[in-house]
């Protein structure tokens, strides 16, 4: 294995440094590791903006209620590195947590009503978590361009305004949803799903499918919209956390404007199956990937 | 007159990339403008740091409470133009709010307990205003060595830890406080003071001497050199806000142990002469500006 990987944000630091000075663009895939094709998707998509691709894995606490799965998080740095390495990182950055987190430290990064609501819910903390360790990459790897998945949509909102709001010199990509080939979207947790719990999960693609069915064939009515998905979750195995269309920029409410939406709609799921927390979504006639049933 | 003065980010981020190009070094002055003698020291210690000097004016809304003095807060572009320039300055950066707050602005940085107590139980949210403002200058200026004034001295501290956490590629420099002849600290709060109201002001410093004084003396009980503050201050006209003996480093407590500081101790002192409200502070043993009466 010939890809490196570094710990100390010191020894990245010098190698930036070297690469700015060469005029390398930088590209940058921050995950919490437990690579899956979904995380090769945007490795691959950061290989196309960048000369050099860092991939971070850092398990960040700040980011895990007292009772979410921070402990038991899947960790397997050598399969990562693998996996990075293939799809074309050209450097890991897998720090400890006292290198982003240093003695002391009692810093936090906050957003206002992007993060309320939807998985901030039922998640306190959580977006402020994500927002304060994203600040800190955004800090140390700027100017670079930043690839993240949009199956965390309101994450991913949430960090394009603290780029915005906080002035870094970092452009932000969302990448779509990568799916399994039946429909499920790639996670990190899929791994603690047993076969029947698998199973109820392809509820939540299949009703996001059975939507964006609706959409497609002409419906605009904010409430038909989101019955269409309702009726197959309500068939599934599934413990419904939040369904909810929204305007796909500001996450603010649907509106339908004489039956017809100015600005993008977008459908979010939230849902357990077993212990087992997915959120998957889509965005109303622009999702090639879930063209209904 | 030649300084340049830039009012948009987008203006400014070619000139920076122009220097950055060329390797010059960048030292950067955060100001409110109504630049006096005080800023003008910082400038120059800038001057020595860097190729190139900008000094931003900014009266930054976020750190006012409902009740301060955002409205009334002194603004005069043209003669800060000149201040700066005498003093070295080779950029201004006197931005409009809309362009250090763009549209749907809701991200805050927000720090712990370096931001209680002292001013910040007086001013709430006000270290959370100057905490966001100046992450934003972290992040549109880095790399960059910055200079602050150490008057501001719990701000100065609160900053420190923002760069240090946020992981931001800044140097961080504190300059000693800057005082008129007769000892009062400049601040840009001074213009307020009527002339009987400046004399009950000088309080402050001859308070913070009489305590060095002390110190120096061989004081070590921090009681002791409390009270010698405060027997000057009662002998003002003033509504003092706080006195406090801290650790300089943390801002927690200053414990004697043996009766010996194990390390550095500030007398920090909050008074309102009239409806003034001013802050000063003496690192005890550490000040050749204040010896004592």
């Amino acid at each position: 294995m010939s890809l490196p990987v570094f710990a100390l944000v010191e020894d990245l630091r010098a190698e930036l440094a070297a690469w700015r000075r060469q005029e390398r663009r930088l590209a940058v895939v921050p995950t919490m590791g437990a690579l899956h094709a979904g995380h090769q998707a945007l490795v691959r998509r950061a290989r196309e903006l960048g000369d050099e691709v860092v991939v971070t894995i850092f398990v960040n606490p700040t980011q895990f209620g007292p009772s979410e799965d921070f402990a038991k998080y899947p960790r397997n740095l050598e399969a990562d590195r693998r996996l990075a390495e293939e799809a074309g990182a050209t450097l890991l950055f897998a720090p400890e947590a006292r290198e982003i987190y240093p003695a002391g430290d009692q810093t936090r990064v906050s957003v206002g009503a992007l993060a309320e609501g939807l998985c901030g819910a039922s998640r306190p903390g959580h977006f402020t978590g994500v927002a304060t360790v994203v600040s800190k990459f955004f800090a140390l790897f700027a100017p670079a361009t930043f690839v993240f998945g949009q199956k965390d949509y309101q994450q991913l909102k949430v960090l394009e305004r603290v780029a915005q709001d906080l002035l870094f010199p970092v452009t932000i990509e969302g990448h779509p949803v990568v799916r399994e080939a039946d429909g499920l979207a790639q996670s990190s947790r899929n791994v603690y799903l047993s076969a029947r719990e698998r199973t109820a999960a392809l509820g939540i693609s299949k009703a996001l499918a059975s939507t964006q069915a609706a959409f497609l064939a002409g419906e605009r009515a904010p409430e038909t919209l989101l019955e269409a998905a309702l009726r197959v979750l309500g068939s599934h195995e599934l413990a419904v956390e939040y369904v909810e269309l929204r305007d796909a920029d500001t996450l603010g409410p649907a509106v339908a404007s004489k039956n017809e939406p100015s600005k993008k709609w977008i459908l979010l799921v939230a849902a357990r199956s077993g212990s087992t927390r997915l959120i998957d979504n889509t965005i109303l006639g622009h999702d090639p990937a879930l063209r209904g049933p």
